[in-house]
Parts: C-alpha cells; sequence; structure tokens
C-alpha cells in the first residue's frame, strides 16, 4: 500500500466490504463522495447490494451525493431497492425508473446548494459519509480521488465514516484537490476565491481518525463514461456559438476570451470544445463542475490554460492521458467541493459564460432542464442553475428536435420550468443562435421563431404565437392555455409532435 | 439652499425642469435613481410628460430604474406613450395597461442583477441618468435621498447626468446611505460586506462635476405609498409564519432570530412585522429591499437592532416619523446600492430568511410572481429571485383564494414560473403552512393540499392530484396537459374558478 494509510490507528480498522456494508442500517442517511461516477465509493455500495440481493437483507436509506453517481450506487443499489430517499441529482436510468415508478422519493436541487442544506440540517442526522480515498494522511485527513463533489461535508457531518481506499487511483492524486473548508451563517465570510487557478484550501479532508469506522481497500478501476459522439446537430451548435463568443470579443464584450467558460458533459458540450480547438481562442480558461476529454486536448494545444472543476468527468482514454501525465497536468487543474465548484457567489464573481443544455425552450426563453413531458424525470436540474442564474453570460443548447424529429425542443410553452426566461440570455440549436438580452417576451419569441425553431415545427408554432396574439390582443406574454401543451399532448397520443398527413397517417 | 450645493461650479448649471427636460431627445436610453416611489426623480419627468402631451413632443425612450417608480414616472410618462422599452420592474397600474396592450416592449428581471446588466452593456449606452439628490458635495459627488437603486451604475455609465436637488428631501439624509462601487469580471474582488450594519462605502455617488449637465432645484414632495391595510388573511399568515420561526429557532435551526430578516412591501408583509412586535423574538435586524414602517416599530420597541435595505419604502406617517427623528435611527439604518441590497453573494452569506409575495403556487411548490393567468403582467420578478434562490430560507406566502374566493392561489399547475420547485422551502397561506423541504414534488403536493389549498377548493385540487397520478402512475411529478389550466380556463371564461352549481349558474 506504499504509504497510501499514513494514520497507523486506521490499519486496525481495515475490514472487508461486506463487513463495512453491515455498517449502513435500514433507515440510516448516507453521504457518498464523488460527483458524477468520479470519485464515488465502490466496494461498500457493491456489497450492500449484493446482501440486499442475495441474503434479502432488508435495507432501505436517504443516500445524498454530489451529483450522479457510479454505476454501485444508483444503479446497483437503487435497483435492489434499497434507496428510499435520494438528492440531489441522477443519471442512472435504473434509477430514474424507479423513481418515475415510485420507488423512491427524489428531491432533485441545485448541486451547489446541496453541502450548505446538509449542513444546515434540511435532510436530518447525517449518519454516515462514504468516501473513495487515494490516501489517508498522517492525522486521519482523506485524501479524494478523481472528484470530491460534497464528500468534506458529509465527512464533517456524518457521525460516522468508511473511507474506501482504492489502490486503483494514482496515490498522485494527492495534491490536485483544494479543499476549502467554508462557514455557515451568521458568520461566514467571503469565499477568498478571485482567480480561476487560486488555491485557498487544504488538499485532504480533515477528519478526526476516531470518526472513521472502517477503512475498506479495493481495487475495483473507475468506470468512466464513454464520451458522447458528437453528430451533425452538435457540431453545427458548437459553430454558431463558438462564432458568437467570437463576435462578442470583437465587440469588446468584457467575458468573451478572457472569463472562464462553464462546459457540461454530452455530444453538444465535447463539439463546443472541439469547436474552440479550431477557433483562435487562447488563453481559455474553465470555471466548471466536470473536466471533459476536450480541455486537456484544448490545454495540450496551448489554448487553455487552466482548469477548475469538482470532478474529472473524463472518458477511459482521457482518464489514462491524464493520470499518465499528472506532472504535466497538475498546475493546470485543480479539483473544487462542488459548493466551490458551483458557487453562485464565485460564478458572479468571475463572470463565468455558462452553456448548459436544455431538455426544451419554449417560445418566450423558458427552458426545461429536468422532465420529459412534465411529469417523467430525466435528470435533474443539476448545476445548471447554480451557473445560469449567475453567470455573466448564460446560453442553453439543444438540437432543434429529439427522437428522429418526432418532439419539437422548442416548444410553445414548456411543460416544466427549471430555467425561468430571466435567466436565459442565449438559446442555440443547430438552426441557429438567438440573443435574448434585453428583449421583452414577444421580441425573444419572434427571435426563436426565426433562430431556433426546427423549419418542419416553425409553421405549427408560429401559427401558435400568432393565434394566442390575437386572442390575448398584445399583453406581455401570449398564451392559450387550452393549446399550450397540445404538441405534447399530440406526442403523448400518438409518439409524435407531427401534424398527422392526410392520408391517414 | 443652504449648502446643498457645495460645487459651485454646478450653481451655473441650474435650469428649470423644462429645460433639463428637453436635453431627453427621442431614441435615448436613460436611467433614474430610486427604488419604489422612493428616491426617484419628479420634475422632470413631470416635465417631459408635460411636453409630450401638450406640445406633441414626440419623445420615445428606453427607461431604467431601479425598481417601480413614483408616478412622475411610469404613470404619467409611461401614459403619455414615451416609454417605448422598460426595464426591470413596473408597478403602475397606468404602464401596465400599456405594457399589456403592446405600447412599451417591458423586460422584467432580478433586480440584483439589473446593475451589472447595464455596465455589461445589455441595454445598449446609457445617454443620460437623472438623479435626485438632497445634497452635492465639493467634488460633485450626489447625495442620494430616500432610495438608491442603481443610481450609482447609472451615473457612472451615463453620458450625461440631471440632478434634480428635492428642497423637501431633508440634508440630513446625507450620511444615511453606504453606496459600494461594484466591481465587474474579470477582476472582481468579493463584496466585504460580512454583517448588516457594516459600511463598505461611501455616502455620496462620485460624478465628474463636468458631466454634470443640469441641475433642477425642485420642491416635488415625494409620495409615499398608503400602509397597505392588514386583514384577517394576513394576520393569519403572519401568525403561521411567525409560530413556525419560532419554532425552528427553538430547535436551535441556526437562522431564526440570528440571520437577518427580508420583508417586502404590502398587506402580508405588514402582517409580518405586526406579528414579530407580538412575539417573543428579539434583536432582529432586516436585509432587505425595502423598509417599511413596522420595521420603526420593531426598532422602537426595542425588538429590531438594525435594518439595511436600498428604499425607505415607508407610508408618508412613516416617512414623518423616521425624518423628523433622524438623529434616533441613524446608526440603525442603512441605505445601499440595489445590488449590494439584492446581492445573491451577500444574501447567501448571511443566511437571509427570505419573505415574499405569490400570485399562485402549484401543488409542486413552483411559485408565480408576475403573471395574472400566463400572460398578463402584473409586476415583475422584482427582488424576490434574488432571494429566494439564495436565501437560507425562502419563504412565499399568498391568500388561499382572490377576487373574493372566485381564484384560488393553490393551482395544478402555474401558468408562468418565476421561482422554481428548488427555490421555494416553505408556503404560506392563512389556512396554514407547508415546509417543503427535503420533500420529492408528490411529498410536497399532499403537504400544500393538506397545509394551504381553502377548502373551498381543495375537493377540486384534490381530484386532479389523484387523476394525475392515475394516469401517469408514480411518476415524479404527475399533470395532465389536457387539464392542470382548467381553473384557469374556467376563471378566464365564466371569472370564477368555482365549479358551476347544479342550478344552472
Amino acid at each position: 500500500m506504499n504509504g497510501r494509510i499514513r494514520c497507523p490507528a486506521l490499519e486496525r480498522r481495515i475490514v472487508s466490504a461486506e463487513d463495512a456494508a453491515r455498517l449502513i442500517e435500514d433507515g440510516m442517511t448516507v453521504g457518498v463522495s464523488g460527483f458524477t461516477p468520479s470519485g464515488c465509493p465502490k466496494a461498500v455500495p457493491a456489497a450492500l447490494a449484493r446482501q440486499a440481493t442475495e441474503e434479502g437483507r432488508h435495507v432501505r436509506i436517504a443516500l445524498l451525493s454530489g451529483a450522479s453517481t457510479g454505476g454501485e450506487i444508483d444503479t446497483l443499489l437503487g435497483g435492489a431497492g434499497v434507496i428510499a430517499r435520494r438528492a440531489p441529482y441522477i443519471t442512472s436510468e435504473a434509477l430514474r425508473d424507479v423513481i418515475n415508478a415510485g420507488g423512491t422519493a427524489y428531491r432533485d436541487g441545485h448541486l451547489g446548494s446541496m453541502a450548505r442544506d446538509v449542513r444546515g440540517g434540511r435532510y436530518g442526522k447525517l449518519d454516515l459519509a462514504i468516501v473513495e480515498a487515494c490516501a489517508i494522511t498522517e492525522d486521519g485527513g482523506i485524501v479524494p480521488t478523481t472528484a470530491v463533489g460534497c464528500a468534506q461535508t458529509y465527512v464533517r457531518q456524518a457521525e460516522r465514516v468508511i473511507v474506501e481506499l482504492n489502490l486503483t487511483q494514482p496515490a498522485e492524486l494527492e495534491g490536485l484537490h483544494d479543499l476549502y473548508a467554508a462557514a455557515d451563517p451568521p458568520c461566514c465570510p467571503p469565499i477568498p476565491l478571485t482567480e480561476v487557478s487560486q488555491r485557498i484550501g487544504r488538499t485532504a479532508i480533515p477528519c478526526d481518525p476516531d470518526k472513521i469506522a472502517a477503512v475498506v481497500i479495493t481495487e475495483i478501476p473507475e468506470k468512466p463514461r464513454p464520451l458522447a459522439p458528437e453528430n451533425a446537430d452538435s457540431r453545427a451548435i458548437a459553430g454558431h456559438l463558438v462564432a458568437f463568443l467570437d463576435a462578442e470579443r470583437a465587440a469588446g464584450r468584457p467575458f468573451a476570451g478572457r472569463v472562464p467558460l462553464q462546459s457540461g458533459v454530452g455530444s453538444v458540450a465535447n463539439a463546443v470544445l472541439e469547436g474552440l480547438m479550431d477557433s483562435d481562442f487562447s488563453h481559455l480558461c474553465f470555471y466548471s463542475e466536470v473536466m471533459q476529454d476536450g480541455v486537456l486536448d484544448l490545454i495540450d494545444a496551448g489554448k487553455a490554460d487552466f482548469c477548475s472543476a469538482t470532478s474529472l468527468s473524463l472518458s477511459a482514454a482521457g482518464m489514462g492521458r491524464l493520470l499518465g501525465n499528472l506532472d504535466r497536468y497538475r498546475d493546470r487543474i485543480v479539483l473544487r467541493d462542488s459548493e466551490i465548484s458551483n458557487s453562485p457567489e464565485v460564478i458572479r464573481r468571475l463572470g463565468v459564460v455558462a452553456m448548459n443544455t436544455a431538455v426544451e425552450a419554449d417560445l418566450y426563453g423558458n427552458v426545461n432542464s429536468s422532465h420529459i413531458c412534465g411529469t417523467r424525470i430525466f435528470n435533474g436540474i443539476g448545476g445548471s442553475g447554480d451557473y445560469a442564474r449567475s453567470a455573466g453570460l448564460s446560453v442553453f443548447m439543444t438540437a432543434s428536435t429529439a427522437r428522429g424529429g418526432r418532439i419539437s425542443s422548442i416548444v410553445p410553452m414548456v411543460t416544466h420550468v427549471d430555467h425561468t426566461e430571466h435567466d436565459v440570455d442565449v438559446l442555440v440549436t443547430e438552426q441557429g443562435l438567438a440573443d435574448l438580452r434585453g428583449l421583452s417576451p414577444k421580441e425573444r419569441a419572434e427571435r426563436i421563431l426565426a433562430c431556433c425553431a426546427h423549419p418542419d415545427y416553425r409553421p405549427a408554432l408560429r401559427e401558435y404565437f400568432d393565434a394566442a396574439c390575437a386572442a390575448c390582443g398584445p399583453v406581455q406574454t401570449p398564451h392559450l392555455l387550452d393549446r399550450c401543451f397540445a404538441l405534447h399532448q399530440r406526442f403523448l397520443q400518438r409518439g409524435t409532435m407531427r401534424e398527422p398527413s392526410g392520408d391517414g397517417d
């Protein structure tokens, strides 16, 4: 283990994952480290799932995370019926199905507020924290691995802590983290972060060794998500956006090229990074939740100087490239607590250009990030609200259609609002880009119709808008409450938002 | 004028309001001081309205403010057709009618972001700032009056400035303001405010005297809004809320009684302050947009220590009481720029308990603050989003019915979302209080049905929820897209949301 456990007392607490999992009891509230599959505990959740399914052990817990988790948690534990309550974010299809079947009470929320909410008692007493580590320091300090999330707060708040020491995570990750011990009202100083690359904390999570109930040695490798493939739509969206940022920079607008970018995961986000590779932007920096492969490319190409994130959300190839060359990247990357990476205070101060993905957007610029047809949760709001509300420029991106053209992502009224009209500056589809800044709702509708809607759906959307204006008169936000969801209803009934063709289709 | 103009060069710039109004030209963008009717310029807007209506002078301008304005601006100028574009907030009935008739393009937005957005160029070049002052200092510094709003940014950004020196505003207001020169990305330090009573700025808005194109001496008195009357509903809401805050304090929750309160204007807000008078809370403090009469009462009763606001939104009696006893109140009150009073950074740091009013709320906790039946703008989002998103505790309040019971304020789905389910911790009506923290959407629905809905509408809401659960299955957020606005549609058709009675009503 080569100095992985530097606190001798803790060597005596090494137990098997099976034994550690038995510390998790029915009714407990458990917090886990990590953000996306990165940095999450693996062995103990997998063992608990086994106990639940194979031994019929009845355990139902509230599970709190940083964001989505690895398959051992949401998919295995969720699928085994162990997760009674869940916050603040998921992406697992298995757990999504459980939630939408009523098996898990899911409270999705802003990722940047989660640690504060837990400290403030909103999720009750935290019984247990399970944290993946690449090392334990002399005084019990826990060195996280490829992501942080809410690990620091969960360790601080939990009665007991289980550390999963993952030997497949390189010990050289130590030093990459900057862990800031956030304070709470009423005595709360400003977060002293004013530059993306600044360090304001420590490299390990402080923890009284007596609180560490078990140390589990594991060699379960992380299963990174494969890189989402780009396609013609995502490349077109990226093209529109990079051209817009370039024009902003040319116009002397204060942000472009001088303030940090936030960029998520997925096909469109990857295409944007690709687009930046082909642009003449330089000295880019990122203040983001996740770091993707494209950022490594930008660093390697000398186009990006720095990336601050809470998670290395890299493909297997990207993770290999980073971990194999940590010395080269070490002074260009920092991993922070998610309450810092997603801090509205810091995001606002830095003037971040936020780029998030919409499920659907409406004519007036409201965005749905979370619900399919208003009812079935997809993922959750995640960090998009942390960024969009406080950003210097808030961009939402989506292909104008989904499911082979059977869904229009531009709709008369979104069926669920995650981002209000006040928080959406720019909307981009493969059709084009609508700059909505300073516009009134009806002006936004004209621009979104002209720039973003798919031509196949533009006539129906135009007809709705004209009919709403005619029926309501020139009110602030014309709508027809009996027809605003007609496209969605048609989709629910017929599997497509398209108008029936004349021949009886 | 007794030392009201201490910069001699500016005495030569004194002109009549009529002459100053002629500096405002067609197509200009004009920013005004103030927040609510307080602290707004009066003489020049009134003169311009006269020129437009009586002389037929054609002037159409974009008008930017801190929040709502005095009658001389939104009502007179708006009614005269002078306001082509407007941001970020209104309450004038006259201007509301113009907006809903398509005569003014209105962009409502977060009040705390307005100054930053103007500095960032979102509203184009600012031609003119018109600022009410109680004095001008030796070096041209402008001392605001009963409110600040965005005055500092408008003065900084405008090409030229008109100062309205209002002799009815006491010179003793000087010293009450704390004006912080906010910086912008990418070089932006933390806002150093960590206590409600702290002073971090100056007492006058810095201004190059050469930029001051005109000084208008006026004696138009401010017309404070009358105190909104309390009623049984607002008293019941206040009762539920004060009891809840008391229980939170008893439970050792970190906020109650130790962190500041935000409280708006209106019947319910006044009743809450009244309720606090009768409670055993002490050492209260306020971090708010506006200061109302009730805060003076709490200070006088020794129950409140301090109030930070951007506006003295007092009744005539309250204003008289404050201005007549400024020495007594001087070290208990500070007036800040609205980007500080509404700063998400500071609100989050202080852990403010935010109390805002809803137009309607839905079963899942989404709140509409701005639109009647989704189409007609009422006021706008105002500062509610600045507070609700960042608050330590976010409370929304509304009577459970409106218009004599013909409208239910609890509806299946709100027709416009200003505050998403993620930002609403507590919902209160006169029926009761629903603590929504940590709950999933379906759990929230049960609690809102049980605690907040009016008994007359509870059966219809219950029937909707049950039908949605039956039709959708136990998805995250059950909804029936063909029926979710049925109550609103009935109201639009029949003037009431009530079910038709059997006898043909």
